[in-house]
């Protein structure tokens, strides 16, 4: 980073000569400030180039100095929950030089990866993970007898996810020394939600504390008749001590069975050095409460942290993020933004519609839908498996709900939807977005699984739309059907829809959007475009191809399938999913035996590396130029 | 219940003439423990022949009375956590002549149902979705502008599950008119763990009044040098009115937003009906703290409350399961024992061996080791997600973690095992009992998915032993794999080994346990065995089958499969899963296009209802009588 030299020609930067965090505590503490000036302006640059998540980074800057300065790593260990505020850390161990590549193709990921650097402890990527993480990790320690420290780093969103309270629960009872630090900046994702963050921040005079002040005066006038200044003054001071018990979050964590440390002002370097230090001389689980902004030092980010939270929501894209968009030109609607507005129409005519959102409703498109329907929305925080079965609740009390959460985080409401939703057939629509590829975000992030896991819930039914004419008529009828639906659509822009796209949308039945006799393309979803494409090129080449555009999964359409099955005899499908048990998979069983030429299109069982939508579907061969290729060989492979 | 004639001669019993809540509601508070007793020594005689949650269900009968006397259901709505405490609530609810037939096919479910009755608001089965369920029909509720009163029922065990602490910290925030009931018997199913019991059991002292107290005592020799009886007095009752609220665990629902209300004793109906009455009042999330004895009333059951949990343990089968077991007559080793047995063995060469349960050490047959190896063993509670996390972080710090988790529980930390685990490729060895048809839970506790979804996850080995020398011999590879693996075998009795079981067992390849060249029977787990005896039978028929014992479904032994499917051209294959994506549809993927005749026997799309395991599997054509007909199907249908 030679250039950043400082504007009044003073020597080269700190960030300069950083290279590891034994070069860091060579750094005066009267020097950190400055330091984490510097590594804002260098977060804001490649985040500005790359895309990423600036705002969270932003704000825990300081705090991952102070970490690094009293901390050991990477024999201490930190584990960083979710993971995407961990940018400055990634810069002071030694990735300063490569910081450049983040989220690229080849570079650093966005989020803490072993593979990457032995200063990460633990992949993160989806929430609340941290504390278990780290509590394995202080086990292996103490049963091997070493002495490292292990910090688990979260937010206040994260606790809201169910796995981080079992962690603590877990930790409290078996009292083993870690450190929490909870980086509170009261604002998750969306604003945050429950009764947990309410008394996180608004330090509220609690019920029990009311009663006790009760009691306390009729003690009083029982036994202390006579009035004195210095009675008085000694009433004063208990009431005094009685507030900063009651009023401070130190008895929720402490029934958890942690000690309690804080608040402290996150963004004081040298105050976070001091607290961690005394934290770090406790034989015990510890939280450290730490409060930041979000987005510190970015003025648009300090004032817009939820539009800057991830540059990849739409809206932001232009402004921000120029490598990390998916390479379209025009500024298309995106399925998230049709799904949004789609919902809005529908709750005009439909009275019974509610939305679910897990911390999401400004990703999913819900933004509009949460502010003209606020009795109707349900923000449950950081918390899937909560926002499904409480979507079952809505629909067994006669609602309909619609419950719109991002294809691998649904991944941890499974149960939910088999055991509460799918066994009782509620009427229960998932909205199921970032379906396929992701692009920047990486392994974590893609919805590589969905159609696999969706397709063994009992009374489901699973669609795919091509584009947003297809997204509205499946909205329509989901809303109507007497069981549980998904509907599942990529990030980014819907393709512009074909005419065969309004052909009305009927339970289990495909579209042959094409007819040919030489090979059939059977697809789920937008790639029914790029297969439209494909068999045009086919045709140039003197091939008439078939393009099936199944739009469901479950039920197949069994008969359009093996129509074509007999019709071509060649088979290609194409999917944005593991080609383990989704479409691929429910097409090989239905043919199970068939002499034909059946190939599959789709994500493979080894994950996925970051780089653009556009470069990982060319890749994998879902665009019409894969399409077009695979196509080719199957005709003349013979 | 004509046969419940008192002892004394009296008329017909209460219980005889009870065939709906309204009629609760005419019997005499005063009658109520007689009630009690009569339900009880019902829910004795049932569960004695039939199987089931004795225990539970035990200690929750005059909670349940007093629910019915004071609500109005089925408008009212309850919804029973787990739900294998609610035996009292089908009895008191119509039910009672057919609780005879509890968990018998085609009779009362073990489990609240609502399409069994009306006073079911909600299906439950799995822990700690209750609340959720609630909240969900209490938001209906209002949206409707209705008045029904809507209350949850939970042990202090599903507490510990996270989506329970979801529900509540979201509950708490909506400030929702709710009831949850905290039947807290301090023990769920292997004793309570975690931070949050000891708080809730022990009362302990807290470090905040501990600091308070040390001000206090600072003040007063500060401000009141002179004594005097009358202030040791009124200190007195500070220190008690202060030890009442910081010894509660008032504070910490109170930290999430509910009003807290008890503790009550759990097992006086009069003062239930009056706390209950109380807490209707309240337009408020209310969380009514009862105190119940596991196993009430039945002194075996009583002093061993887990043993007695569920009656298809199998020490305890004998003792009072007559119909419950699967019908095998001799006492063989169940996987589960043999389970147990071989991490004793596997401990004792591998230090860094670490057992991971999730409140059902027992149940996985690890108490043995847990006894052995405390320092080593890890029960987490109800909180399958933090159990697969936390044996991530063990295994990131060099241990060999062996989590053992029932399958269908283990869908729960779905997420987990593919964010956590098999992502980062840590060597977690998922024991996954239970897999398959599990008998007389029915729906929600049978292992029907397991196969299809650890298929999808990268990095894993995934095996299914044949019976417990093969599983003896997987266990052993799976500690010295260099990833991750799941060994996946059902509940009960494992079946005698083959000679071929003691066949090495090496990554990725099946073992041809018979040859033929007319059909091959593809088998995976104890089917393998079933698939012997139909190839005998076969062999009288005229016909030579193979009989492929898989052993692994990831990675599947390419080159075995399609040697068979060119030799026979008939492939069967057989497992205890469901038919999609499990081993029928990797399979089907392997030979998608080859003509040959392929089909697959397993669970159907259409959740298995309860019954023994044994009509179970035959119903399925699991068993050699099915393989034989399904095969002789083939081998003469041309």
């Amino acid at each position: 980073m030679d250039d950043l030299i400082d504007n009044a020609g003073r020597p080269a930067s700190l960030l300069a000569g950083l290279d590891s965090p034994a070069d860091l505590k060579k750094i005066p503490r009267s020097a950190l400030p400055r330091l984490a000036e510097e590594i804002r302006r260098e977060i804001i640059r490649v985040v500005g180039t790359n895309g990423g998540h600036l705002a969270s980074s932003l704000g825990a800057v300081e705090l991952i100095i102070a970490l690094h300065y009293v901390l050991t790593a990477p024999e201490d260990q930190i584990i960083f929950d979710v993971g995407h505020q961990a940018y400055a850390h990634k810069i002071l161990t030694g990735r300063r030089r490569r910081f450049e590549t983040l989220r690229r193709a080849g570079g650093l990921s966005g989020f803490p990866k072993r593979g990457e650097s032995p200063y990460d402890a633990f992949d993160t990527g989806h929430s609340s993970t941290s504390v278990s993480a780290a509590l394995g990790l202080a086990c292996a320690r103490d049963l091997d007898g070493r002495d490292r420290r292990v910090v688990a780093v979260l937010g206040d969103g994260a606790l809201t996810g169910g796995m981080a309270l079992e962690a603590m629960n877990h930790a409290g009872a078996l009292k083993k020394r870690l450190i929490v630090i909870l980086n509170d900046n009261s604002m998750s994702i969306s604003p945050n939600v429950g009764g947990l963050s309410e008394y996180l921040s608004i330090f509220v005079t609690r019920p029990a504390y009311v009663r006790f002040r009760r009691r306390l005066k009729g003690s009083l006038k029982q036994y202390l008749p006579g009035r004195s200044q210095r009675l008085i003054n000694f009433l004063r001071r208990v009431e005094e001590a009685l507030k900063s018990i009651f009023t401070s979050p130190s008895t929720l964590f402490e029934a958890l069975g942690f000690k309690y440390l804080g608040p402290f002002d996150g963004h004081d370097a040298g105050l976070l050095i001091d607290a961690l230090t005394g934290a770090l001389n406790l034989d015990w689980p510890v939280l450290l409460h730490v409060v930041t902004t979000k987005g510190k030092g970015h003025p648009a980010a300090e004032n817009d942290p939820m539009g800057f939270h991830g540059l990849g929501v739409p809206q932001k894209i232009n402004e921000l993020e120029a490598a990390g968009a998916d390479g379209r030109s025009a500024p298309r609607e995106s399925f998230s933004g049709a799904f949004g507005r789609l919902m809005l129409a529908e709750a005009e005519r439909e009275p019974k519609l509610a939305a679910v959102s897990a911390a999401m409703s400004e990703g999913v498109g819900l933004a509009g839908f949460f502010e003209k329907y606020p009795e109707r929305s349900f923000d449950v925080g950081i918390a899937e498996q909560h926002a499904v079965t409480l979507a079952a609740g809505l629909a067994a009390g006669g609602y309909r709900p619609v419950a719109a959460i991002y294809s691998s985080f649904l991944q941890r409401a499974f149960d939910q939807l088999y055991h509460d939703v799918a066994l009782q057939k509620l009427p229960v629509v998932l909205a199921v977005d970032r379906a396929g590829p992701v692009g920047e975000d990486g392994p974590t992030h893609h919805g590589a699984l969905d159609l696999s896991y969706l397709r063994l819930l009992p009374n489901f039914t699973v669609m795919a739309p091509a584009d947003a004419v297809e997204l509205e008529a499946m909205l329509r009828l989901a809303l109507t059907l007497d069981g549980p639906s998904a509907i599942r659509y990529p990030r980014g822009a819907a393709p512009e829809p074909a005419a065969a796209s309004r052909e009305p949308v009927v339970p289990g039945r495909g579209v042959l959007w094409r007819a040919g006799r030489d090979l059939s393309i059977v697809a789920l979803g937008p790639p029914a475009h790029e297969a439209l494409a494909a068999a045009e090129r086919l045709a140039g080449a003197g091939y008439a191809v078939s393009v099936l555009n199944l739009r469901f999964l479950k039920p197949l359409d069994r008969d359009l399938v093996l129509a074509e099955a007999q019709k071509t005899g060649r088979i290609l499908t194409v999917e944005e999913n593991v080609l383990s048990g989704g479409l691929f998979g429910a097409v090989s069983e239905l043919l199970a035996g068939r002499r034909l030429r059946l190939r599959g299109l789709g994500l493979t069982d080894a994950p996925l590396e970051q780089g653009t939508q556009k470069s990982q579907r060319a890749a994998l061969g879902l665009d019409a130029e894969g399409l077009f290729r695979a196509a080719l060989e199957m005709l003349t492979d013979e």
